[in-house]
Formats: structure tokens, sequence, C-alpha cells
């Protein structure tokens, strides 16, 4: 019988925060199958009280001790949680008081601070950055593409889309994207547009047996999607963008998450966190 | 003179969990500015000696102790980087313990799981969900809208694509969106392509003001941008979201996070977090 646990993720926010560091704990443990729950808003202590009743009630089922993560700013709504017949891990009570004693000062105990839109100018950036990604996507405008942070290029299917988004939402970075296509090839220089700002231009490639994977589900059968010719366009964007001093990440077995944190790495891009 | 301090981020991964924790209770010391670094991919001993030298030089430059979140899986890296001159804070060692003692079982110890591909089939998940997104951005297409998670629904300009692409990256989830037009106030009735998925519709709505804002910035001083015609669309979108039974939230002062932690919660909808 394979090991399994519920597990709480409890905020006075979104929750994103505690799942986010939960998860990444909880996969260190591969043998335990997980049952996660994500209870948002717990910005009173009634509504701690009803998360209280809710893993109690699991806790008397008899699949083991629940695991509540919690990032509740509120020490009285903590205190209530605490109650719980639980293994209880609180991200602030065990991180406040070491930097409050390191820092020399108080915190201000506001809940539900991270991942507001309280900070207007900020969100209004990052919302910017968004609209800039959409506008910006598939080479679709080439207007004010100079205000970019940075101008993904490759053939097409290689990852630049959603890698622009995850850009744009997690970093409130500005990045337009431009494919690589058999005209460009046969010029064997980039596309005009793009070397205006060569240095924030940045590449993806992706091995080909892959890439036809990805265009064989998008359509079937076809040249675009035919291997052979998967293999004839990335070998030549490659060639093309070596030519160009352009560099390039393989996208192949890399998330989002790895591509976004190296391009912006390797073009010395500050990074946002929302 | 303000309170400054440096901040590192330090993980064999991304940093996204550990810049994303640090962040949160960083923004509970309004007083203190902080100058943040992050450090990521930091996969060996050799690498944590280099981010140890880096902060050795911080702490001499006499702006106060810098302060070091930590996500290090591997013991002997973190072993390096904890003799820095510094306020030391590690996620994994502080909760792992306690994790393996409540479980019952060790932990993997193994290096940059968090926002890895590692998991073909769900990394795939959420990239049709980005797909999804994109091909089912304002209104664009009708095809396979059946497959929605959620169909988010809303006068231009309410928020709708922000929130779709965020609920796609983030939560894995298929989120289209879909306008509601001055065509749709004249019938007083949803469009056709939402009637046959009603259950799954939800409304953003917004406050006239704001929205006359965003549209001023889009179409300076067109009629779309007009307050009156703001408050007019509102209005008659807030009506027929009434009369057709439909759920929605205002969107003016809530950041992409909170809609989107909402609206699951609300369509009872499950979150994968990544």
């Amino acid at each position: 019988m394979p090991h399994r646990r519920t597990v709480y993720f409890v905020s006075d926010g979104t929750g994103i925060t505690s799942q986010m560091l939960g998860h990444s704990l909880l996969t260190q443990f591969e043998d335990v199958e997980f049952n996660q729950v994500t209870l948002p808003f717990v910005d009173s202590v009634d509504k701690a009280g009803e998360c209280l009743e809710r893993i109690e009630r699991e806790s008397l089922r008899g699949n083991g001790q629940p695991i509540v993560f919690s990032t509740l700013v509120d020490p009285q709504a903590r205190a209530v949680l605490r109650r719980a017949n639980a293994l209880f891990l609180d991200f602030f009570e065990t991180f406040i008081g070491p930097l409050e004693a390191g820092l020399g000062t108080k915190s201000n105990h506001t809940v539900g601070r991270s991942h507001s839109a309280r900070d207007k100018n900020t969100y209004e950036q990052r919302m910017g950055a968004v609209n800039f990604a959409m506008v910006h996507d598939d080479g679709a405008s080439h207007r004010d593409l100079e205000q970019a942070d940075v101008i993904l290029t490759g053939v097409s299917r290689s990852g630049k889309t959603p890698t622009s988004l995850y850009l744009a939402l997690q970093f409130g970075v500005k990045a337009a994207n431009y494919p690589l296509i058999p005209e460009d090839f046969t010029r064997m220089q980039l596309p005009e547009a793009l070397r205006r700002c060569k240095s924030r231009v940045y590449g993806l490639s992706i091995a080909p047996e892959r890439l036809r994977e990805i265009r064989q589900e998008r359509r079937p059968d076809s040249r675009y999607a035919d291997l052979d010719n998967c293999r004839y366009e990335v070998a030549q964007a490659e060639i093309l963008m070596r030519r160009e001093g352009i560099r390039w990440i393989n996208s192949t077995t890399k998330s989002i998450e790895e591509l976004a944190t190296t391009i912006l790495r390797e073009l010395s891009l500050e990074r946002q966190m929302y």
C-alpha cells in the first residue's frame, strides 16, 4: 500500500508562495503520494477556525497525520491552526524572528502583501509587459520592438511563445518573439527587424526529433512536421545564429522557468518577483 | 539614511521558489531597502564556493550583514555557504528534518527537481494549456471551446487575457477568454459559443473609471475610452451576466494571482503548482 498523506497549504493571501515552497519540499519524498489542498484567503481568526475543523476531520480519518504548510502573518490565526493534530510548518513564524533579529527592526505583520496588486506602478509595469509579449508574439508587430528587454528567436515551435509569456508574467520583463523561417535561411541573415536590436536577441534551439513530435501534434504528416525538414530548419537556424553572433540555448529538456532564468542571467537582466 | 541590505537568493535550480518566499518575507520589512541578487543553478560545491566569495566581498563593504535565502538540497553545498558572514536562512535544512520525522521516511536529496521539465506528461499538459489560452484569446477561435476548464468573459480590457495566461502558465488550467461586445448587449444574451459551456463561464467586471484609464492608454480620446461609454458597457455587462446567472468578480484592485485563485476556488477546479 502506498504511503498517502493529505497536505494543506494555508495562506492569508493566494496561497501561491505556500504551495510553491511546499511543493518543492514534497518533491523530495517520491515514495509518498500527497493529496494537496489549498486554503487561500484565510485572513481572520474565524476563517482559521474553519480550516482547523477541516484539518481535524481529515486527521480523524486514519490516513496518517495531515501536513500543514502555512504562510499566515497574523499570530492569532496561526495559534488557532497550530491546535490541529497535524505536522504544522509555518514559514513566517520560522523566518520572521531571525530576520527581525538580523535586521534589528520589527516586521509589519501585514496580511496578504505578497501577490497583491498593492504596488500599483509595479503591477502596471508587469501588465504592460504581458501586453507587450502578446502584441509581439510570433513577429506579429515590429512597432516598439526596440523597447523589448529581450527578443527570442528560433524556428517555429522551439518554445518561444511560452518562454516570452513566462518572462513577462513572472518577471515583468518585456519579451518579444520572432520566428526564423526558410526565407531567413536562404538569405542566411537575421530578419531585418532584429538586426537593429541584435544585442537583445536570444535564440532557442531544439532537438529535431522533439521538434518533429511537437509539430506532428499540430499538423500531422505535413512537410512542416517531417523529420528531415525539422533537421534542416534546426541546422540552418544554428548556422545563422552562429554567423550572426547570437547566443542560444537548447530548449529540448528545459522548463520555461529554466529557460527564462538562463536568458535573464546571460543578458544581465534584473528579475523582479511578484 | 535608509536602512539598506543586500539579499541573495541561492538555489540549485532556478531560484524561483527561494526568491518568491524570500520576497514575501521581505515585504514585511517596509523600512528597509533591499538589494536583491539571484544566484541560480548552484548545483555543486565549487559553485557554492563562488557564491561564498561573492557574499563575503559584500559583507566586507560595510553595508550591514548580507541575508542569504537558500533552497540548496545538497548538505555539502549548504555547509560551504553557511560559512559566510551572513544571516543564512535555508528552507530545505529547516523543513526537511521535521518532514522526514513526520512522514517516517527519508527524502531523496535530489537537486533541482522543482521547476524542471522532468515530469514530461505534466509539463506537456501545462504547455498544452498555454497553447490553448493563446489560441482561445479574445474569442479568436470557437474550436474545442468545450474543452476549456474555464472561459473568462467581460468587456474589452477588463483583465481577461493576463488572467487566462496566468491560469495556464502557473496552474496548467485550460483557460479561454471571450469578449462581451455592444452587439451582445443589444441582444442581452451571452454569445452563442458560450451558451453551450455556461457552467464554466466566469465574468470579470471592473470600475468604469479604471477601465477608462486603461483604454485611454490604448486608444487615446476615442469613443472606446470615453468614460460614459465605459460606464455603459460595464453596466450592461453586469446586467447581462446577472440575467444569465454567470458569476463574476470585480478585477479593479485585484492582482492576476488573486483573480486566478478566486476563480479556481469558485469553479472547484484543482490547481497544480509548477
